[in-house]
């Protein structure tokens, strides 16, 4: 029989956390399960584009990119996140228009003249009956006419605290409405007195048209509107508007949706659908515009009317706001009904239809569009809470209607309002503030970290204090500094143990400390999962990891322990890759920080790309330093030393080539290290060489020395004496040792005697060379 | 009755794929379920650091990482990985002992002698009869001391191809030991050609030692081990590989473990362990050495032993590899049972135990690192294939001896061999390739893009053409070239549409193609998360990414179409977040692309992010020079303000921290430079004020002074008269100026004499101090 191996027991599953979402469809938390599989069909309401983002926006757009980043990045669905653009709009067309007019208007107000200023006050007569009238009591408001005369009286009005609270309550516009009439008023003044003294230049009339943009623009459009023709007049001011509003998105660090859709670019689509609706018997036309019959819709055993606030059904105006300004309000069949088409007056743009020419109501596009990528269902549609009724509730009724589907939507989530220090923004307060403005005061990850401190589907009152962490009820005191701050101390301690890699003996051991802490660390990752999966509540998974970092401080800062560089390394990287995750820091997976964000990209590869050089650089400082205050005899030498050594092994192997030049300026060169190794291997060679040959001659001026004291060993005297001479050579010989017999016994000749004198002089002089040499010699051997 | 929401109803649930993984416990796929939610707890088998990594070290870690980032970066695991150094083993002692007897050799080898030429001739003799005879057949093998004289017929041999295959064949070694017995026998007979020419120099010398490197450090090793007894010579050669290791790994980008354990570091918890297995009755001693006792344990109903290998069990060539070469066979009760403990002959490192000095096993270091850091249970335990038997088995035994547990691990995994060209890898084959040698040939993401072409589990034959992705059978034909290309294309396009973003109009539509391009998108992710789910697939995983870069070329050069940039740039985000999420690229999450590996990081970037910092690196080593030059006599002042300069101006605008240490080490931060010039301020203003308050201080004490001094202006005689006093106080004095009249001409009462005397005394002490004051004031003022 084979051998065969021992049973296996699959290990029991323990119950996890799963991911629960406040769902307004419910109004609960209710838990979260796709249509199909991972993949996860995701529409949120995008802006409507004709003026600045505001605080509102980023309030809005940040928290979606939050839970955006969290369902793909930390959960791992396959998320499809579309955001339409909504580029037909009443808001749009006014605005567009008034633009269009003011500027024509603008341009030909070549000179100041009596007919430029009586339109200017008429356009300002009508501007405060309109707007400014309304707001002051029945006693206060000026007859038709009267508005000049009156409006000294008027401005006392306004100016008084507790009146002005009154005129407030009847319009919260009043202010702003008062304001622009004021400034208007003072510059017809200024140009009625420069026209009475003659003065007509174009300067003074722009100076007037200008001072009076809005009340013109305003009254041009009352006037003109049916003139515009155009319609790249509309598109032209969404167009531009949209990319402001993806430029302020990508400052705030809001990853762009993965499909854009703009109206414009489906009407073919809307009119379908409307005909489906109208098919289905839940639409019906009037006057060539097209209504949802929320009636018939509601009574149908299928369907439900407003299944997000059924308690705000026939809200008018909650109704009115959601038709806009430019909609007619006769011929529909319940107060509850809205337009799916409206038939486009002239000056407003237009698509052919089986109605007549007109355009998209504003809710019918969301239906359209999703419909166009997601089909008949969704798993998740999101938009900020006042969207809710009736724009999504609207929504939903139009979709279901069209496609005779029940849930058109699974999760319907909003985020919470933005109040601006305890009050509604807005323009008339003058607390509105825009995207371009927080960005210049705070930065894009300040901004993020306070929305992160905050539920999502909460209502955020923003204010300074909330901006530096400090406002104790958020429970998270938590700011970018104790982050930031925490992280460099992880890195120093990372990148010392790094310069002493070898040596790092005895780190890696597992005390009770370090068990603790990594139990900290993984109990932190099951908090941190439970807090997410409890419906995204990102300030409790913001305070898990602040806590982390607490213990870690502790664990680091312990007196006496030398950390265990391994354990504080893998506790800071999850820290890292879960604010990165919440989108609040650069850098790739795994990498130890979130970057720097004032300093743009690449914050963490800059300290991966500097750490060596700098390294070298202080490492240098320290042995000069050293040197410098222990004040030995060769510090000057020993720190000359060291200079060499920078240039010539640390920075070598670095790719930094140091040339020195003679004004004691080094030049400094990025250059491969291969290549200056090689360089510094050329350079040691030629030196090598040039000594072995300075070394040869000068053994050959030393062999030649040598053999010259050789010569010089034998004293004059017995130079010719053998064995100097050969035996027999001369057989006598005087004091000096010059021969006076040769081997014959005769004397030498003249000749022989002069040149033997001659030799005998030039070997006493050898001679005494080669003994002071000797002598030389000697003493050096001695010493 | 308050308003309701109508009912909503919880999604269906479609069944997922779910993980599982081949276990080697089962030699099946078996779902991954880990002990305790999220966390997993993995173990793998680190390097034994004695030597350069190969290829098959790169196979298997990368493998492992790979694995790693899968579980971690996609499936969205907390995984502990943990990986153990092993550097205590037979292969580290011997090798050290050799670096280390060898060096000293060549150190004492200055000239050469008889005595040296004979010492490494026998050395010749000896290696020849244990290395090389085994190989040749019997006629062929010299007797003792023939070696040398019947080497050419050896010679002629082996260079015989068809006889060289039989030696081979008796010993796979076999043509590595000739080629070091014959470059070490040319070497002798050169060195002996020398001697009989009296040349003896130390360069001969040296020569012959250095050619016979191999041989002499085996034999030296044998003759003089026991002479070893520096510790540090073990540990030194252990801390350099493991050092050379890591940087091998993060040249292959594999991630640094959470965890890293050395067994140098564990030896008390080992003989803890050793003990309690001993206590458990799996344990024995035998001449200071202790063995497990296989017998015992497999006869436990509890246990078995070999659950990896059953079939393995008493396999002695297997058995004796993992007991190293120094141990020995003898006093184990059955041939399966292994050592837990060795003693530590002369010459081996050891520590104290209860059974004498020695040293851990190989297989026990696993069992006790792995329970220090985990306790009694972990998820998975990793290690190449070879490790399997006994090396794994007999580390389960010994833990789930210790523990008395049932199952130590759930799931062991085990990377596949690595063959090249279909042969293993082995230095004797010539084709041993070192992971710095591979990676000047291919990239490190080449490497990886290969092995994840093929299963984990398999044995890979590496070869040219697998490198280039062109062997037909690994059905994945897929290159870096063709992602490099992909990316390119895709980046142009978005850079293109970004450059008319106001003009982008008509380019969001849905139409057929791109809903059919989504749906493409999402059945990828699917069939991604499938193939991951099948025991990791990654070649069906990598073939899934191909299809699809395939199909979104063909959407992008179809011809007449404006591609609709959402559509593509989500593809190719997941696409790149899917090989980075493999390790295959750079960049952070969302990023379309996986960075340019062959420029390294930012090559134009590197410039411009270093020069200021190497700027100031070279000026201050300029000034230190030039200081050093010029040798003023207050020099080494003047440089150390040069230290302080650097510190405290030159490098906080460049937003570098040094803080010195008291060790004179100074640590290095990167920090913000607006963070460290706040800091610097902080400290300037807190130092101005303490000067001001000490200025302040001084001030008051000069005050009191320039009063006391004022008071004393006034000599004591003059003290009671007139403007001292107001005029008429005093009508006479005496010569003193004490008043001798008052007013009225009566005398001063005797109280009043007493009370002046005294006053009189006190100025004149008063009026000597502010003349000395005065003249030093002049002389001041003087000089």
């Amino acid at each position: 029989m084979a051998v065969r191996q021992p049973a296996w027991h699959l290990p029991h599953q323990i119950d996890q956390p799963v991911l629960k979402i406040f769902n307004s469809l419910t109004k609960t938390k209710t838990e979260f399960i796709p249509i199909d599989g991972f993949h996860v069909k995701w529409y949120n309401c995008g802006p409507t584009v004709y003026d600045a983002s505001h605080m509102g926006h980023a309030r809005n757009y940040v928290t979606q990119d939050i839970l955006r980043r969290i369902m793909s990045d930390y959960f791992g669905y396959d998320v499809h996140f579309v955001m339409n653009v909504t580029d037909i709009d009443d808001k749009i067309i006014v605005r567009a228009r008034q633009n269009y007019l003011f500027s024509q208007f603008r341009n030909s107000a070549t000179t100041l003249s009596a007919d430029l200023l009586s339109q200017v006050s008429e356009a300002w007569g009508s501007y405060v009956r309109e707007n400014v009238s309304k707001g002051l009591p029945d006693k206060e408001k000026p007859s038709r006419g009267e508005e000049e005369v009156r409006w000294p009286r008027i401005v006392g009005f306004a100016r008084d605290q507790s009146r002005k609270l009154e005129c407030l309550k009847r319009d919260e516009k009043f202010d702003m409405h008062f304001t622009a009439a004021n400034q208007t008023l003072v510059a017809i003044e200024a140009a009625r007195h420069a026209l009475s003294a003659n003065q007509s230049s174009g300067d003074t009339a722009l100076r007037l048209v200008n001072e009076s943009r809005d009340i013109l623009a305003s009254a041009l459009d009352e006037k003109l509107k049916d003139t515009v023709t155009d319609q790249s007049v509309f598109r032209s001011l969404a167009a531009y508007w949209e990319g402001q509003f993806f430029k302020d998105m990508e400052r705030l660090r809001v990853r762009y949706p993965d499909t854009v859709t703009r109206v414009t670019e489906y009407v073919p689509e809307v009119v379908e659908f409307v005909q489906g609706i109208i098919k289905n018997g839940y639409g019906y036309e009037f006057e060539s515009s097209v209504y949802f019959d929320t009636g018939a819709f509601d009574s149908s055993d299928r369907h439900d009317y407003a299944k997000l606030e059924p308690w705000s059904k026939g809200n008018r105006e909650l109704l009115a706001e959601g038709e806009g300004v430019l909609s007619s309000t006769s011929g529909r069949r319940s107060a509850s009904d809205f337009a799916l088409w409206k038939a486009s007056k002239p000056g407003e743009p237009s698509w052919p239809s089986p109605w007549g020419p007109g355009r998209p109501g504003w809710h019918i596009e969301c239906s359209v569009m999703a419909s166009a990528i997601f089909g008949e269902r969704m798993d998740i549609h999101s938009g900020g809470i006042d969207l809710a009724f009736p724009h999504h509730d609207n929504e939903m009724a139009q979709s279901e209607a069209y496609h005779e589907c029940g849930a058109w939507v699974n999760y319907f989530i909003h985020t919470g309002h933005l109040h601006i220090e305890g009050l509604k923004m807005s323009k008339s307060l003058k607390n509105f503030i825009t995207i371009d403005e927080i960005l210049q005061r705070f930065t894009a990850r300040q901004l993020r970290l306070a929305f992160l401190t905050q539920l999502w589907n909460t209502k955020i009152d923003f204010s300074e204090s909330m901006m530096t962490g400090e406002v104790k009820s958020l429970e998270v005191t938590f700011n970018a500094k104790t982050i930031q701050n925490f992280f460099t101390n992880v890195r120093a301690i990372i990148s010392q143990a790094r310069a002493h890699e070898d040596q790092s003996d005895g780190e890696h051991h597992y005390n009770d400390a370090e068990r603790e802490l990594m139990k900290s660390l993984y109990d932190s990752k099951t908090a941190f999962r439970a807090a997410l999966c409890d419906s995204f509540n990102t300030p409790e998974a913001l305070k898990v990891i602040r806590d982390l970092v607490s213990r870690i401080n502790i664990y680091i800062n312990s007196p006496g322990r030398k950390a265990n560089v391994c354990v504080v390394k893998q506790s800071a990287t999850w820290i890292g890759d879960m604010l990165r995750m919440f989108g609040l820091g650069e850098g790739q997976a795994s990498e130890i920080g979130w970057g720097q964000e004032d300093e743009g990209a690449g914050g963490v590869n800059r300290e991966e790309t500097l750490m060596p050089y700098l390294r070298a650089l202080s490492s240098f400082r320290d042995g000069v330093r050293q040197l410098a205050i222990a004040k030995n005899d060769n510090a000057l030498k020993e720190i000359l030393k060291l200079c060499d050594k920078l240039r010539d092994d640390d920075l070598v192997s670095l790719g930094v080539a140091l040339d020195d030049q003679e004004d004691g300026k080094a030049l400094v060169k990025l250059v491969s290290p291969a290549e200056l190794i090689k360089a510094r291997e050329e350079k040691r060679l030629k030196l090598d060489a040039q000594a072995a040959k300075k070394a040869a001659a000068a053994e050959e001026v030393r062999q030649k020395r040598l053999a010259k004291m050789e010569k010089g060993r034998v004293p004059p005297e017995e130079m010719f004496r053998p064995p100097n001479v050969p035996e027999g050579t001369y057989i006598r010989w005087d004091e000096y040792g010059l021969p006076t017999a040769t081997a014959s016994g005769e004397e030498p000749s003249k000749n022989q005697q002069k040149r033997a004198r001659r030799d005998w002089d030039a070997q006493k002089k050898l001679h005494e060379e080669f003994l002071a040499w000797k002598k030389e010699q000697e003493s050096i051997a001695g010493s």
